[in-house]
């Protein structure tokens, strides 16, 4: 194997680079990536078909894992009346400001040559900014007994929630989620059922993303409206910037009261049940791009990557490239006989004539775990010249063809396993225990980056003006250290809980 | 095999039947299969997981072939601002109607303890009733040489048109579908792709779902508004009316214009591109439950059903039952062993202790191929007391237990093929060459079922009011007799076509 490392750094794909400027180096990889674009809709983007396949790649594996822990699919209107999200206070007190409202159910000549609503609706309507309260009518009529129970749905759908400002895939004005809903007739029951997908979102992050999360619970201020215990796992950016990548609630009776889900329990007593939710949504393909991706652009985990590699043949215009063909399509021959991760290996060949490296570095760009770039010099030599995307483009190698396609899937399990290592790396370089309010203070204030700051907070005292002007928050108290207590720094009476706090997204 | 006949019809399982009323057959049908349901949102259902069960497999299937075929999916926006709809002129005269609009986009006090809406935007939004103006929006910016053509893009979406009657499937304010959306550099091109998704309906139709569909193309009254021809898959239902399945629009120039989707070609001119559009939705479920269902309730193909065998144990409460699920779960086992259709046999195991034959009364009306009953006796005599969905109930039969293992594959196409075959038979008994107007007029008003007549017509001539009078209306051109000419029967100048007339829903 002869490593070809180019001695001075190259140019980055992406301009600017992270350290240069974060939030344009993200825009710019998404752009490189082809991955998505705002649309003239405000706040609503348009998912381009690679960022698509991420997403589809995200719902198919989490689907069955719903599936595995006995979740079927159902799918619930878009629109809910205002009465209905009126039910419950805190609920419409959290989503009331940013509804897109139906008031019209058509559109008539405004005299101009032009369109005006028409047919006024008598109660207006709005777009499911999240589905709690249609979901609990219908459930509503569902429970009865407790034959009835479990329900345990999920429905994968788009929702629309009116943000000031948006950022592609973190904040969109619309964007595709999943949210189960689920009813039980006992609390215990309904939080095991919280943890449980708590759990699925911490193993789906962890094996299939490669984002080290920490699991851990909501302080009271940071809960979803409406929610008792609201369960989040965390992500830190490269950043340091913490990112909330999904949520699971135990929703107590709030929900069933507001909704009337009653139910004749065995012992023939009519009792309220317990429901929960849980969500993630198209937000972790920002996560995603902000954990792994790199001053080249995006780098995408193999088990999530719409392609595992991509063969590059360097096909010139007008000449004979059939025999360079043919060796490309052997090669992914040989791959799609293996399988990575229990499917067949992804792999595809571009096979359009383009001057010079561009092709490849698409391909680096789109962050394909592995590519391999081929020219009739290879033919010759029999081998392939390969670049694993973990390693950068400076880190081409030559390689035996037999000896690249015996190596392909040990190679997509390392990649995988590589970026999982580095992000957690990141994220615990990063962290910090803090034991006084001075080092608290100092730790956001110094540090423009800052990062994960461990430290005993009583969750009863308020510390909002303070969070406020450091711009930080509470993320979570994590489950590694649930039980820990301390006295409070920030001057709290009540022992405090173990609490990171971060910037955040 | 020892057949168990009832000699006296047994009462259906769905009551009325469709001989008694057919609408409300239609109804209990889907409430006895809980496939869905209506909202208290107007004209929006709710798709229970058996029906979107359903809706994930026929998603599923199409999806892989719009792949194959060379197509990648994408996201664009639910909304749409009022001032591109107007961009289209037939476009929008077709759709203005039937628009959900958006005039804010929040909820505020209204000074009573109410909400009313807040923050009036500037332009009003419209839910998306279909997508063309705003994903040609998009198409313009992204498309600038030849190079960047063809753009075969699909979506899986939601969309809302404010129908005034509704009915569960067949006609609902919001509904599922998939929307493709190519462009292309010429008008060949795009009429190739046209037809080639057209074909892609027609396969999916017969192969998938048994749904013995005519393609043909729509008269010019009957096409998509703003669409230059739109190809069509029509299917007749039990009742003998006609179910426009899926249509495939060949859009011309006009939405290409309308939204300037320009490039330039490889001879350096500027030119105006081609476009094409494709739809299904989850009609196609209503469609289903009206070819293939009968007085017992739902009757699936096997391709499409969820699971394609149910076996349900005779458990009695607080009896020791594990014998009897030990061997069910060994039946399960040997079958999920074997493929149909290239994936392992959906087979499930009802454990719940319930009396009398309900237990299998339930996956009858739901559909399933394939039910088989297990009691004590059955392990005595290593059998199995199987019922073939499309036999009936009343053909119940028991066979030993590795017969029916044996055979289940055989029978699941066996079925498969019963039902489209059944299923052309009834459409051809019921399709009748008209060749005269008296005739016409004849057989639609004197059979109250009808059926599909075949004549010639001169489509440039107008029979609007006759139509009308007759609840009647053009279906298609059947591509099989697309060069066919004869003298109109309606009394056009031209030339007529051979045209499909039916009642349709």
């Amino acid at each position: 194997m002869s490593e070809q490392n180019n001695q001075k750094k190259p140019k980055s794909g992406i301009q600017p680079t992270r350290e240069e400027n974060y939030p344009t180096w993200y825009q710019e990889v998404i752009k490189a990536a082809d991955l998505a674009e705002s649309s003239p809709v405000r706040g609503c983007m348009v998912i381009k078909p690679w960022g698509m396949a991420l997403w589809e790649n995200i719902r198919d594996e989490l689907d069955k894992r719903f599936k595995e822990t006995g979740h079927v699919n159902a799918y619930f209107p878009l629109l809910i009346p205002v009465s209905y999200l009126e039910k419950e206070a805190t609920h419409v007190d959290g989503f009331a400001k940013e509804c897109a409202v139906i008031t019209h159910h058509r559109l008539e000549d405004d005299g101009e040559g032009g369109l005006k609503p028409g047919g006024k609706l008598e109660e207006p309507l709005v777009i499911r900014p999240t589905s709690e309260t249609i979901i609990g009518e219908m459930y509503s009529k569902w429970v009865q007994s407790y034959r009835d129970l479990p329900i345990l749905i999920n429905q994968w759908a788009n929702v629309v929630r009116w943000e000031m400002r948006t950022r592609l895939f973190l904040r969109t004005t619309e964007f595709l989620w999943q949210e189960g809903h689920t009813v039980h007739a006992t609390k215990e029951e309904a939080i095991e059922e919280t943890e449980k997908m708590h759990q699925v979102y911490q193993d789906f992050a962890h094996d299939f993303m490669a984002i080290p999360v920490i699991g851990g619970e909501k302080t009271p201020d940071e809960r979803f409206p409406g929610a008792v215990q609201t369960h989040t796992i965390e992500a830190m950016m490269q950043d340091r910037k913490a990112l909330q990548a999904g949520t699971s609630h135990f929703l107590g009776q709030n929900f069933a009261k507001a909704s009337n889900i009653e139910f004749t329990d065995e012992d023939g007593e009519l009792k309220t049940a317990w429901t929960t939710s849980w969500g993630v949504s198209t937000r972790l393909i920002g996560g995603l791009i902000m954990t792994h991706s790199d001053d080249d652009g995006l780098v995408l985990p193999p088990k999530i990557a719409p392609q595992h590699v991509m063969i590059c043949p360097m096909i010139k215009k007008n000449a004979d490239s059939s025999e360079l063909i043919d060796y490309c399509n052997k090669i992914k021959a040989d791959l799609e006989k293996q399988s990575y991760n229990n499917v067949p290996v992804r792999v595809d060949v571009d096979t359009r004539a383009i001057k010079g490296g561009g092709k490849l570095w698409k391909y680096i760009k789109q962050g394909v775990p592995i590519c391999i770039e081929i020219g009739n010099r290879d033919i010759k030599n029999d081998s392939v010249f390969v670049c694993y995307r973990d390693k950068g483009p400076g880190a081409k190698a030559s390689l035996s063809r037999q000896e690249f396609i015996d190596s392909t899937v040990s190679e997509l399990e390392r990649i995988q396993t590589t970026l999982l290592s580095r992000a957690t790396e990141h994220r615990d370089q990063h962290s910090k225990e803090i034991s006084s309010l001075e080092e608290f203070q100092e730790y956001f204030k110094k540090d423009p980056k800052a990062g994960f700051a461990y430290c005993y907070f009583d969750i009863a005292h308020d510390i909002e003006s303070l969070c406020k002007k450091l711009k930080v928050s509470a993320r979570c108290i994590p489950e590694s250290t649930k039980a820990d207590r301390g006295p409070c720094i920030f001057g709290g009476k009540n022992p405090g809980h173990k609490v990171i706090f971060a910037k955040s997204y």
